[in-house]
């Protein structure tokens, strides 16, 4: 059974008799099926009747039209209305473009347009290097993407995709004070990806790049960071990455496994998957294996390969190990879920070597659920809120582009990205470090400050600095 | 001598022997040399010294460094600082971009981003309208330009045009509560500049091209109308013919001569004149004579012509004079100016019919300069908030899109804009108009919600509004 959704909660409007013990029974009718209800208000009062509004949180619409058929057939109390929390947020979209002065007189016209604003693109036009400091460019990100792959929901096409993007806004103005625009772009054409992200880079100073199928989604950041002089970087591969690094520095420190010396499983081969293959290299790690739907990944398999498996192939399983995810789980000390709901047995995590490590990213429904997975697993992550240890991007994103677009990097690059997963390791001190808590919350406001200062020093000792 | 400009001045940080008579000392020195001062404050008092801010409107940089150099050699002031407050109000850009909902807490999270947002998600994939509803297309508009025709500056690129840019956003969202956002193409290729607007018009409800050369401006704007399902509007040309005919309608009635009796001279046959000429002949003027720098455009004119002044010699002049500016003045009762600076002599006007009307759009110096026309004209407009009568595109282009996207109009066409420029007109009330009166103030708050009423019933009457 799913778990109630915070993200899914109804506003009941309901005309209820004005008699004692009405709201118990509707709140127990309620409670009965499993609907979780927040807040109560009273709208109207007449003598009579009362006018209430009951928030409820439900699993999903099934579930919510189940509590709705049973209020329909309670006595005394009428349905007027039902609103949906998440569909009244989005209304109109989420984010809007604000002016940052004022501009209520001919004077500030005349300064902020014509004929003021000559001289300062004048001045721009002198010493081109101006733009970062009069223009929006110096604190804007492009949040680009074609809907080829979004969340859990695949390729939606672009239009549907940005509500995401929109969101994904929202993230970086909270968490990093960055303005950032969501292009969800009318093709799925790598070319002409990569020509339209060309096209309006001049008003950005890095780009966000955001579910885009694999292995296109290579391609494009690769071809970008070439052409282009400001940071792009492919938050699904290297934001996911981060933070699972992150998290695992932490949790070897509980289960005292050094780095160098565990054995890690990773279940699905796209472009998280090849990322953190990549980045848990660089950190140290030397036994890695990596599945996808048809088994092990190995030197030498020549079925359902591309580039990217090909990697692995190559930089992987030194020991050529063949067969499926089960076979590549023994004596694991981390098993790495980027794949799909379900795809590991809780029961196979006994093949896991002492203190066994998962972390079920798939989202919003985990490789394998942590109840189920409670009575093998030493240390258990999710990409989801509703579980301790929740391993999410948005620790990473917004700290490290803040940092990049300070020093003006030339890119994002490996020592930078390194920085950021020790720089979000260290919130967690290590007298608070357990294995409910091996990383920090994403509303602890230190975690995008401390990533911030250390991206933007890696970015300066690793010379790709552009401030003056 | 050019004019005290509003877009420039300066605030000067003076450090002053605290003694009396000093301040005035200082002001009248400044006045000599027609600096004019605005406020003066003090930011701190000592017994011996004052330090003092003293603002000052300027021509330019060299009457700025005139006023520096004079206080630089007074005995007991010290000038220890110049900001220019047009470079201060430019840092780090003009707009930003937030969010509308709070974003504090998982549950807010879980609603404007996973998991709460894919149910939104799905909701577009269901029924593709939805977008409307649930993102921000509803009010975006792009702002596009390739910086290759901006203000008097010409060919500045697109990074040097992006304070443009932004200043326009500014005026989308001051003036018509429109979500602007600036993109300054790195291509000045029409077919690129055609397939970037494409590729990222999915995410907003309009397009408004801008300072984009003739005759580049044509093909892109026709194209992109072809291509796309939201409105196009090259406000450089429609924006411009729609004030210019809001004004002409008022000044007719002053000089009391009907719209199809007039005889019209435009001078400059780029974007802008093109465009006014078409509007005026559906407004109903029959006698039109088109003039560029080699004078009367006309059927039969083979030197310097292209697609756009063909199109003027075959719908204009029909009674085929040749020659040049002060030929084609004869009679005429309308003098339009969209060419530049100085490109009519003062008393050429009294070639004109009587009561002659001057619209001087050169900006920001006109083909005649106010004070030099006063003798021999009845009504003149220039493009300047610093004279009467500004003939300027703000009092149309927010209403139109206003209009156009609260009724999510396929396109603006010319009923739409015809309808704006009643509007305009018609905030100048027949007891208010004078000479000196024709055209509203764009500061009018009546003119923007004017504008777009009416431009939204001509879209549901010209059957281009799409709204259910």
């Amino acid at each position: 059974m799913s778990h109630i959704n915070p993200g899914y909660s109804l506003t009941l409007r309901l005309e209820i008799h004005n008699k004692p013990g009405m709201l118990g029974k509707i709140t127990s009718a309620i409670g009965k099926l499993d609907g979780d209800i927040g807040a109560v208000d009273i709208v109207s009062a007449y003598s009579n009747r009362l006018i209430r509004d009951i928030k409820i949180n439900i699993r999903d619409s099934a579930h919510g039209d189940q509590i709705l058929d049973k209020l329909k057939t309670m006595d005394g109390v009428r349905l007027l209305n039902v609103s949906d929390q998440t569909f009244l947020l989005h209304q109109g979209g989420k984010i809007e473009i604000v002016c940052k002065t004022p501009l209520k007189t001919r004077e500030d016209l005349s300064r902020v347009y014509t004929p003021g604003v000559a001289r300062v693109c004048e001045a721009i036009v002198k010493n081109p290097e101006e733009v970062y400091r009069l223009t929006i460019k110096k604190n804007s990100v492009a949040i680009v993407s074609d809907g080829s792959a979004v969340l859990g929901l695949g390729n939606i096409g672009p239009a549907a995709a940005l509500p995401v993007m929109e969101g994904k806004a929202m993230l970086f103005k909270e968490f990093g004070s960055i303005n950032a625009f969501p292009f969800c772009l009318a093709t799925q054409d790598t070319e002409e990806i990569i020509q339209a992200v060309r096209m309006i880079s001049t008003g950005f100073g890095g780009i966000n790049l955001e579910d885009i199928s694999s292995p296109r989604c290579f391609e494009i950041e690769e071809r970008l960071r070439e052409t282009l002089d400001i940071p792009v970087f492919h938050d699904d591969q290297h934001g996911t990455a981060v933070v699972v690094l992150a998290a695992l520095i932490n949790a070897l420190k509980i289960v005292q496994k050094p780095m160098n010396g565990i054995k890690v499983v990773i279940n699905g081969a796209g472009a998280a998957g090849t990322a953190c293959a990549k980045m848990l290299l660089s950190a140290g790690v030397r036994d890695i294996i990596g599945c996808d739907r048809q088994g092990i990944i190995y030197r030498g398999r020549t079925e359902n390969m591309n580039r990217q498996k090909s990697w692995l192939a190559e930089n992987t399983n030194s020991g050529r190990l063949t067969g499926g995810l089960f076979e590549a789980l023994k004596d694991a000390d981390l098993f790495l879920g980027l794949s799909g709901p379900g795809a590991m047995k809780a029961e196979w995590i006994k093949r896991m070597a002492r203190d066994p490590i998962v972390f079920a990213l798939a989202n919003p429904v985990p490789e394998v659920m942590p109840e189920e997975a409670e009575p093998y697993v030493r240390i258990m992550a999710t990409g989801r809120s509703d579980y301790s240890n929740q391993i999410n991007n948005v620790l990473c994103f917004p700290g490290i582009f803040r940092g990049a677009l300070d020093c003006r990097a030339r890119e994002i690059n490996e020592p930078m990205k390194m920085a950021a997963a020790h720089a979000i390791a260290s919130i967690v001190q290590d007298g608070q470090l357990s294995s409910d808590y091996i990383i920090p919350s994403i509303f602890n406001k230190m975690v995008g400050e401390k990533v911030a200062q250390e991206v933007l020093n890696a970015a300066v000792s690793s010379g790709v600095s552009q401030r003056k």
